[in-house]
This record gives C-alpha cells, sequence and structure tokens, in this order.
C-alpha cells in the first residue's frame, strides 16, 4: 500500500466519457407527462432542455463521449485530489484505512460546474442566449453563474427570496461573476406575481422559484432552463468523480470495502458511487455503499417509493422514485443542498434493488464530525458533506472495535467557506432541532399523486 | 509554446529547499535592538523566535532545507497549479500570454500556510505549547489556526476587536480549527488593559493586539509568537511559490518579461519573485518584476527608506526598509493584508536596488480588474490580489498597443471567499476613498525615529 496522503492524476487522465449508470440497471420506468400521463419521450423532453441532454435522459448507452470542449474546461480544477486523511486516521486509533475525494478546489467551491459547464455546453449548441436557474441556498446558482460566461452566455438565476436576502454572499459571488440574481418570488412572470399577490411579503421557496425559471424558459427561446441535480443525464456527469476515484485508489494500491456519499438530490453521490457498482456489476470486488442524508429530510429512510413531481407546482414530469411527497416541506437544517423531497430515480433504484443502503444521521452529529475533521485535516467541509464524514468516522470506529482495517472513501463535495453562520449556530449550541414529525410526513405523502386513480 | 491552460507538477516537485535572497544581496543593513540600538545577534533573535528560524534570520546561506514533515505537509496542497489566463487575452484582445500563479487551493485560502507551517514546526521543535498570533482581518490568524493542531499545538490569536465583531467568518474559520481567538485588546495583558483603561470602548488596532501577543510569549516559555510576513525567513518560506512557478514556466515553455505581485509585508511578492532574480543574478533572462501597493497605503511608491519599528508601540527591532512611519495609519480599504507601514527588508533591498519596479494602484481600479478576471477566469480573487491582476492587465493592454506579445506571470495570492463584502462595497459604489493625504503622511513621517541624534 502506498504511504502518501494524497493521489493525483494528470491532465490526460480527466474521464473521456460520462459513464451513464441506467444503461446498467435491467428496467428503468418511464417518466410521465405531467399533462397527459403518458410516457415522456425524446419530443417532450425537448420542450425543457437541449437535444444533447434530452437524447442522455433517455439514453440507455452506458457512456456518453465528453465534448472536448468541456473536457478543456475541466482542465481548470480537474482531476481534483483523492487524499488518505492519516490524521484523522490517527485521531481515531482505527485501522481503518480512510479517504476521501475532494471536489471542493472547483472554482465555486463544490462538485456542482461539474454538470453546469456540460449543461451550459448542450445549451450553447442548441442556441440559447441565456441560463435559467432556480437556487435555494446559493450552490447551484452559482456554478451556473460561473458556466456561462465561459460560452459567452447570461445567466439570469431566482433565488428564494430569504435566502436572498440572509444569504447575501452567495448572492454576490453569482453576481461577480456576472450572473442576474433576482430575489424569487418576482414580479417577472406569472407564478412570481400569483406568490405576491397571495402575500406581498413572500418569503419565497424553491417551488416558487423553478415554476419562475420554468415559465421564463418555456416562453423564449432564447432561454435556456439548467438543473442541479437528480436527472439521469446531470448523475452521468457527474461520474467523473468516481472514475477518477478509481484511477487514484489504484495509485494508493487500495480499493473501497465502503463508499460513502451525501444524500440530496442525489447526482454526487451517484457520480462517486456509480462507477464502483459498475466494477462490480463486472464482476470487480463488491463495495457497500451508503448514501446518508439529514434526519430532517429523510427521502431514502422514511420516503415512499411513488411516481412523483420533482416540483411542489407539478409543472416537472412525473417520475417513479423514493419521495416524501412533493408538498413536504423539511424543518429548517442548515444542509441547504439535502432538503429535496425527493431523489435522482437511478439512486432510488440502487437502494431499492439492494445495491446501495441508505441512513440518516442529525445534523449536530454531522457538524461534531465535520468539526473534528477541520481539526485534523485542515480542511473546512460543506454542512452537506459532514453527513459522509459522521459515517465515515462511525464505521472506522466500528474498525476499532473489530479489529480490522477496512478501506472507507467518502465523498467531499465541497468546502464550508460560505456556511461558516451554520458552524456558528453549531457552536453556540444554536443548530435547530432536526427531527422531522409524522404530522410533516403525513402532509407530504398526502401529496403524492394516486396514479391508479387516474 | 504549450497549448495548455495548466501546468501541474508532481509531488516530487516540491521544492526542496527554500531559497535565501539575502545570500545574494552585497550589504543588508542589521537590526538594530530597540532597547540597546546595537545590532541584533542570535541571541537576541533567540528572545522572540524558535533556533530555527533565528539561525534563518541571520544567515547569508542561499538556502535553507525544508525540513521533511513540512514538505510533507506542503503535500496537502502544494504544488499549487499555475495558469494561462486565455479567456482574459481573449477578452483584452491582447497578443501577450497572461501566466498567473495560484496560491488559493490552500486550505485556508491564501499563501500564508507556506510560512505557517514552517513556524508552528521550529516552535514545536523548540518545546512550545501554544503558537500566538495577531491579526487583522484575520488571514494570517487562521493560517496559524490551521497549522497548530497538525502539529498538536494550541493556537491564541489577539483579533482586532472591530474585525472580530465586524467579520465574524474569519473568527468562526479559527475556532472551528480549535484556535482560541480573543478580541484585542483584552484583559489578559498589560498592553490590553492598558487600551481599555484609555478607552473601555476601544475598537483595538493591529499594534495593539501584536503588543498583546508579544507581551503572552515573552512572559512564558510554553508561548511561541509567530509572525506572517516581512522577516528574511517568512520571505524564504514564500519561494516555494516562485521555484515551483519557474518549473510551470518551463512546462509552458514559455519564460515571463515580467512578474507582478502586490506588495503588503511583502513575503508573497518576495515568495514569488526572488527566485526569478536569483536566475537573473545567476545570468539567466532578464524580468522586469513589479510591486503593486495601494494608493492608500504606499509604502514602496512615497515611503523613506529609513531605520523604523515594524509596530507602533516600538517592542520589535528597529530595520532598515522603506517606511511610512510605525504611527502611519492608512484610510480603510478592503485589501487588509496590504496595509503595513513597511515592508520586508530584502522587498524594500530589492526596490532600492533598482532590482524591482514599484507602482500604486487605487482600490477601484483595482476591483474592476478583479471583476474582469472573475468573470473571464472563473476565479474570485482576493481584494490583495486584484493589485497585481489591475497591473498585469495594464500591461497586457500595452502589449496590445505596442502589437507585441510579451510573458506576463501575476501572484493570484489567495481566493475572495471571504471577501465578498468588500466586492458588495465595490458593486455599491461605496468602496472609501482611498487616496492618502499629505497630513497622513506626514504624521506617520515623523514618528519614524531619528537614529543620528541618539
Amino acid at each position: 500500500m502506498s504511504d502518501q496522503i494524497k493521489y493525483v492524476l494528470s491532465e490526460d487522465d480527466i474521464p473521456r466519457t460520462w459513464y451513464n449508470f441506467a444503461a446498467d440497471l435491467p428496467f428503468m420506468a418511464p417518466m410521465l407527462s405531467p399533462v397527459t400521463g403518458e410516457p415522456v419521450g425524446l419530443d417532450g423532453l425537448r420542450l425543457s432542455m437541449p437535444d444533447g441532454l434530452a437524447e442522455q435522459e433517455l439514453s440507455t448507452e452506458p457512456e456518453f463521449e465528453i465534448p472536448e470542449t468541456v473536457r478543456q474546461l475541466y482542465r481548470q480544477w480537474r482531476p481534483t485530489p483523492l487524499f488518505r486523511a492519516r490524521r484523522l486516521e490517527q485521531t481515531l486509533g482505527t485501522p481503518a484505512r480512510i479517504y476521501f475525494k475532494y471536489e471542493g478546489t472547483a472554482p465555486t467551491g463544490s462538485f456542482k460546474p461539474n454538470t453546469a459547464i456540460a449543461q451550459a455546453y448542450y445549451n450553447k449548441l442548441a442556441g440559447k442566449r441565456v441560463l435559467i436557474a432556480e437556487t435555494g441556498a446559493g450552490q447551484w446558482g452559482s456554478a451556473i453563474a460561473f458556466a456561462a460566461p465561459l460560452f459567452g452566455l447570461s445567466a439570469r438565476v431566482f433565488m428564494v427570496r430569504v435566502s436572498y436576502e440572509q444569504k447575501p454572499y452567495r448572492r454576490l459571488l453569482m453576481e461577480t461573476y456576472g450572473a442576474e440574481c433576482l430575489p424569487s418570488p418576482t414580479t417577472t412572470t406569472e407564478a412570481g406575481r400569483a406568490a405576491l399577490e397571495e402575500r406581498p411579503d413572500h418569503p419565497g421557496s424553491l417551488a416558487i422559484a423553478k415554476a419562475e425559471a420554468l415559465q421564463v424558459a418555456y416562453a423564449d427561446p432564447d432561454y435556456g432552463y439548467t438543473r442541479g441535480s437528480a436527472l439521469n443525464s446531470i448523475c452521468a456527469h457527474q461520474t467523473v468523480i468516481g472514475q477518477e476515484a478509481i484511477a487514484q485508489m489504484a495509485l494508493a494500491e487500495d480499493y473501497p470495502d465502503i463508499v460513502i456519499g451525501c444524500a440530496g438530490g442525489g447526482s454526487n453521490l451517484a457520480g462517486l458511487t456509480f462507477p464502483f457498482l459498475r466494477e462490480q456489476l463486472r464482476g470487480g470486488k463488491r463495495v457497500r455503499t451508503i448514501a446518508v442524508e439529514p434526519t430532517a429530510c429523510p427521502t431514502l429512510t422514511r420516503g415512499r417509493i411513488a411516481y412523483d413531481h420533482s416540483d411542489s407546482a407539478r409543472m416537472t414530469s412525473l417520475v417513479r422514485m423514493h419521495t416524501l411527497g412533493h408538498k413536504f416541506v423539511p424543518p429548517p437544517v442548515h444542509a441547504g443542498g439535502l432538503r429535496a423531497h425527493n431523489i435522482a430515480p437511478l439512486v432510488s433504484r440502487a437502494v431499492e434493488d439492494g445495491m446501495m443502503e441508505a441512513v440518516a444521521r442529525p445534523q449536530v452529529a454531522c457538524f461534531e464530525a465535520g468539526v473534528m475533521f477541520a481539526r485534523t485535516e485542515g480542511i473546512l467541509p460543506a454542512p452537506e458533506s459532514t453527513h459522509a464524514i459522521c459515517v465515515a468516522v462511525e464505521e472506522a470506529r466500528r474498525c476499532a472495535q473489530d479489529g480490522e482495517s477496512r478501506a472507507i472513501l467518502f465523498g467531499l463535495t465541497g468546502h464550508g467557506n460560505f456556511d461558516l453562520s451554520a458552524y456558528e449556530a453549531y457552536f453556540a449550541g444554536r443548530l435547530p432541532d432536526d427531527a422531522v414529525d409524522d404530522e410533516a410526513l403525513a402532509f407530504g405523502f398526502d401529496s403524492i399523486p394516486d396514479l391508479s386513480a387516474a
């Protein structure tokens, strides 16, 4: 085994293809139109996404070639490093070998640009002039704000008003990149005006911001709507993470027994784990893959597998997946990227088929693990990433109990430079209780459409 | 010439020695004791720094071996990447080849850990248990907070109270790393108590914070005082930047005509430029090196070359260097790292001897260049770094006018993730005027000691 602490690949080792996990699943339930209830084909998808992405979305090809332009832009920060967390191991007194794949060296500090650049590319090819996105905490918005000018495109981001006002730094980052960032609900769309009519001081919601973004994109062919997670194509774009990690584990002369990622919309988790699952499907070593979600939003651990919309306005296709219901509202939790009521259908399917485990952890335990990580490994983790750290630490402690040395790999999806107010709340003991009550779950479940009745 | 955009070295290419520019200067004026006025020798230096650093400080050896432990820790983020700014070139329509060396991938987001780790190492060797530092905006404090636990040391940081209260994020970063961060003036030291007696709501100053830190370190041998810039040894530690850049320019099959860095205490500028000056001294190609300081604090462009203290309490040695006087107070400017009244004596000497040019630029022009850089290259620069970008852009435009293709290399010392409020002020047209008036200069100059009268 190697004694390095960092495993670096050359630019030639940036993957040349995105891996499409759908190709290795025997059957995926089709998306259904929110209007007709019929399966959505290429033509339907093309209404809201450029050809290149629509084709990937329905494809069962195992690999999509990464366009040379995209690969060239990846070279600004890819391949990202893979680290051995030796000081964390020592602190835990564990025989485990702990590795982490770090995506925080990307320009906006998280894994999101992997797909933002791809989506900007296909939208540019399709003749779009402005990229549209909705954003909550601002990670997706800033990835789009970063990617758009690289292709000579503008960006317009609908940011949930309460975040726009309370978290100005992500907004400022977007504006510095040249994006137009609007506090949603706005008066520029029907969905926004409706919300403001209902309540003039509306704090906004991701659902409303999404509805505004979609209405703008549907109304004008110059505008291209972009998505931060969940779609098959987006999971594929993120597989550059796992593909690199496999090559880096080989440099480490090691291979993971356990691969852990945090679960929100599912794309970073997919990106890290799917390439390892592919190896396994091809007869490679069996790995345990673990999805970690917050107890505040237990989509995989307490959700139902059903057809549902991914937005509360029911404008998006019906997709079969784990869902808490499109009206589910999680209690406030600082890991803003892990608040989705639903998850990528490919991740959902991996869990349903027993290829992936899913667990939920409370945010205080996650921050505790995150602080231990910062003090030993020197990197401040994003609150989302602390969920993966939390379970990696648990598994490493289990190794200490068993006296067994397992290799544990987790995804460090981004740095926490923009999230220090969450750490402040943690240190002050002010983190809100993130338990979800049965009433909130029941309210969410009630919103899952009953297709049998249709 | 290579057509890459990023030049990456392997970990084996991390320099094995720090370059000591003092070895290549024929005569450096000695430091003088603030008490006796006599030259300070090894024994004097040992009162406030560990042996290893004291020896480097007075050495005229050209190279110091980098301890293996330090080099191992550098591997977390070094070698840092060197980029070709092709999109910036295209936007400017310049035939210039613009390169930048990016230190923002370090854990705390700037070049400071290069020396923080070295200082932690030598303090650990000397048996210290707690690292002490003063900090203004927080960059040095967070570098020490990061470095200390890597050696099993604690850290205590005296942070100027007004920054402590107005800029909580850097403080939170330090606390997350486990450091104790105190708003200075505190009641824990004589210097702090004196300031509070004078004014119970004292906002603090870097000079008071420094006096507090020094008093703690002098009083207890368990405590090791650390310094963020200016010393010969610190300039040497930072030469890993320039040494790597030389190797990376070779990968680019190019060599800079101009090397540009921002000038505060001088250590990042020294770190980038001195290795190129060494090449020149050894008969290599002549390069123009340019120090860029803010007009708010024009140490090199309007300061005097004289013996002065580096702190306003006159506890530190007298050093011959460019100085605005130790009582000089610059007008508020957002590039907090560039507010020093004095500069590293080695940089001062390079300017005095005509080996380096010095220019001053107003902050609005610097932010303008910084925003252009963010929109073309995708990286948000620290306000300090925008000074180097500003002059790089000017030089690139000059190439366009001349029709000449020169190679321009500048130092991007860190990212601006913690500085978005400065960008907010820039966009809102609220950046304070940073012109320094004659009265402020005269007040500063009056504080320069008249050694001839002694």
